[in-house]
């Protein structure tokens, strides 16, 4: 018999998502039915997004339910099949939350092929990250040899990529992040061209000036408030703004005051879009291809920041909020 | 010899523009040379984006220069002419500004046929509003029948024309505009779907929520400010909004504070892009044979305000930033 651990959601958070907002409970698996599967959670994903599933209201997906499994996608190993498609030991990737097991239905994983990348890859550069990356920088970025590219949450998983991306294609990238570790790593190991810290600057503006002479002609945005307030002043003429997230915003129960954007935009006839890697669901394999593509031949590099244990997801859930990593965050079980 | 009659840009505004910023003179014209006509001007076009040429730096443009001819398009007949394009009598459209006579290059203006349309129509629905109301709802806002479109800035010269486009691709029409004079003539003469006076509405956001009440697909901008704070909350997954203009705005110094939208876009995958007619030059052909054929058909109907005389040019601007045009403005010579 299984016994499985399970993180649920027990209260709506007002503000920052706290640790008391979850309860850990246990329970003995079920045993599977036709075509389920047991996994057996190897890592599991925290990410940003997951703060608006904690709404009460509709917000891109429905919202979380209180008192069931809290949480996203996760990888592990098939533990029991009945199914034709999985075979015990088979590395899958899927979307069965913040617990140690779970009986899953087979249409709703995907099998990992270990030897050709992690498996934990699968959460991160060559799942939702990668993917987010991808198709922000690709279909709505745009980014062209000379051009300069502003990256915000520079040294998330998502920013990483997108900005290795734009780098790919001849742009100039800078990436704004939250501390000089963060900006150490995108200089010397990502090879972004600048790099600020909003943290340790008093004029965000003027920063970019400096490193941004020429205008911005995208910019990449994961954060939005005071840092898209310093940014907007200076984009190009026909400047691409991908909006991929707003963590800056997600803790808000209602839109804060900023400087209008509306002038920058007819000034510019520049576009803002947001987006979600799931509008482009018919390009994933080809996407997929490439960034492996590209990890394969160096141009793209990833970064974990793995937390072991369980028991300490939902601190590390808080601590996405407060800048701690560096790169996808992932727990492993 | 002929004496021509000039509005000079003298000063620029603070706020609001004034008749103080310009003065009237007078000169006497110069002879043509090679490849020039003098044209006698007829209609001079009054247009919101003028305010954004008389700031000190670039918009869009470059500012309009101090102590030179202010203004834009303006259609005319040929009085003299040193071009083989040209003859006396010839209609024509160009960008000689608020003046009474030019001599213009043959290069600089396009030749009418007023058996076709009146040559005012050079100047709106066939000219600029037309253009421009077409590119945006056509390429931007893609309407798709029986999707909810709001105008804001409908009984201007490019939303009236936004609003008729998209009921021609079988949208619901919801026009703002801010007198009942107004929406009467948005209901019963274009037979928009809904309309909301904004000036006399309290809660524009639960007025907009009665009239649209399956939420927002697209939202042609010409106003910005208020009106779109009201718009955003209720835009619909996949909303797209082309910001044609925001005079709301253009008589600030410095943007305004409003509720930052970044959450709204990322909520809906939204899109918001600001443009501008000249970005689509190559498709002029093609949208000129469009709007001419719904005018001979009768889906698309325009509507000129004509104010009588070269002297009330100023004044005439002034009134279009407190709202007193229904349609396109033009000036009579």
């Amino acid at each position: 018999m299984i016994t499985n651990r399970k993180i649920i959601l027990m209260n709506r958070p007002t503000g920052k998502p706290y640790k008391t907002n979850f309860e850990f409970t246990e329970e003995s698996l079920q045993p599977i039915t036709n075509k389920e599967v047991t996994v057996k959670t190897h890592y599991l994903s925290v990410d940003p997004y997951l703060r608006n599933t904690m709404r009460k209201e509709k917000f891109v997906g429905p919202p979380a339910p209180l008192g069931e499994v809290f949480g996203g996608g996760a990888v592990g190993e098939v533990v029991e099949t009945n199914s034709d498609l999985f075979q015990k030991g088979d590395y899958v990737s899927g979307h069965w939350g913040w617990q140690t097991y779970a009986n899953v239905e087979d249409n709703q994983i995907t099998k990992l092929n270990a030897e050709l990348a992690p498996i934990s890859t699968a959460l991160g550069v060559l799942g939702i990250a990668g993917l987010t990356a991808y198709f922000g920088m690709i279909e709505i970025g745009k980014p062209k040899a000379g051009e300069t590219v502003v990256i915000s949450g520079a040294a998330g998983s998502v920013g990483m990529l997108a900005g290795q991306i734009a780098k790919i294609h001849g742009a100039r990238v800078i990436g704004i992040a939250g501390s000089n570790k963060k900006n150490c790593y995108l200089k010397n190991e990502l090879r972004f061209d600048g790099t600020i810290n909003y943290q340790a600057t008093t004029n965000l503006k003027s920063s970019l000036q400096q490193v941004a002479p020429n205008g911005i002609d995208v910019y990449f945005d994961n954060v939005g408030g005071n840092i898209s307030d310093a940014v907007m002043p200076l984009i190009n003429s026909g400047a691409r703004i991908p909006i991929s997230g707003q963590i800056s915003q997600y803790n808000l129960e209602k839109p804060e005051l900023g400087p209008r954007i509306g002038m920058f935009l007819v000034k510019n006839n520049a576009l803002i879009q947001g987006f979600a890697y799931m509008q482009y669901e018919s390009h994933f394999p080809y996407a997929l291809e490439t960034l492996s593509k590209w990890i394969k031949d160096n141009k793209l590099k990833y970064k974990e920041h793995i937390v072991e244990g369980f028991e300490n997801t939902p601190k590390a859930f808080e601590g996405l909020f407060s800048g701690e990593n560096i790169g996808k965050l992932l727990v492993r079980i």
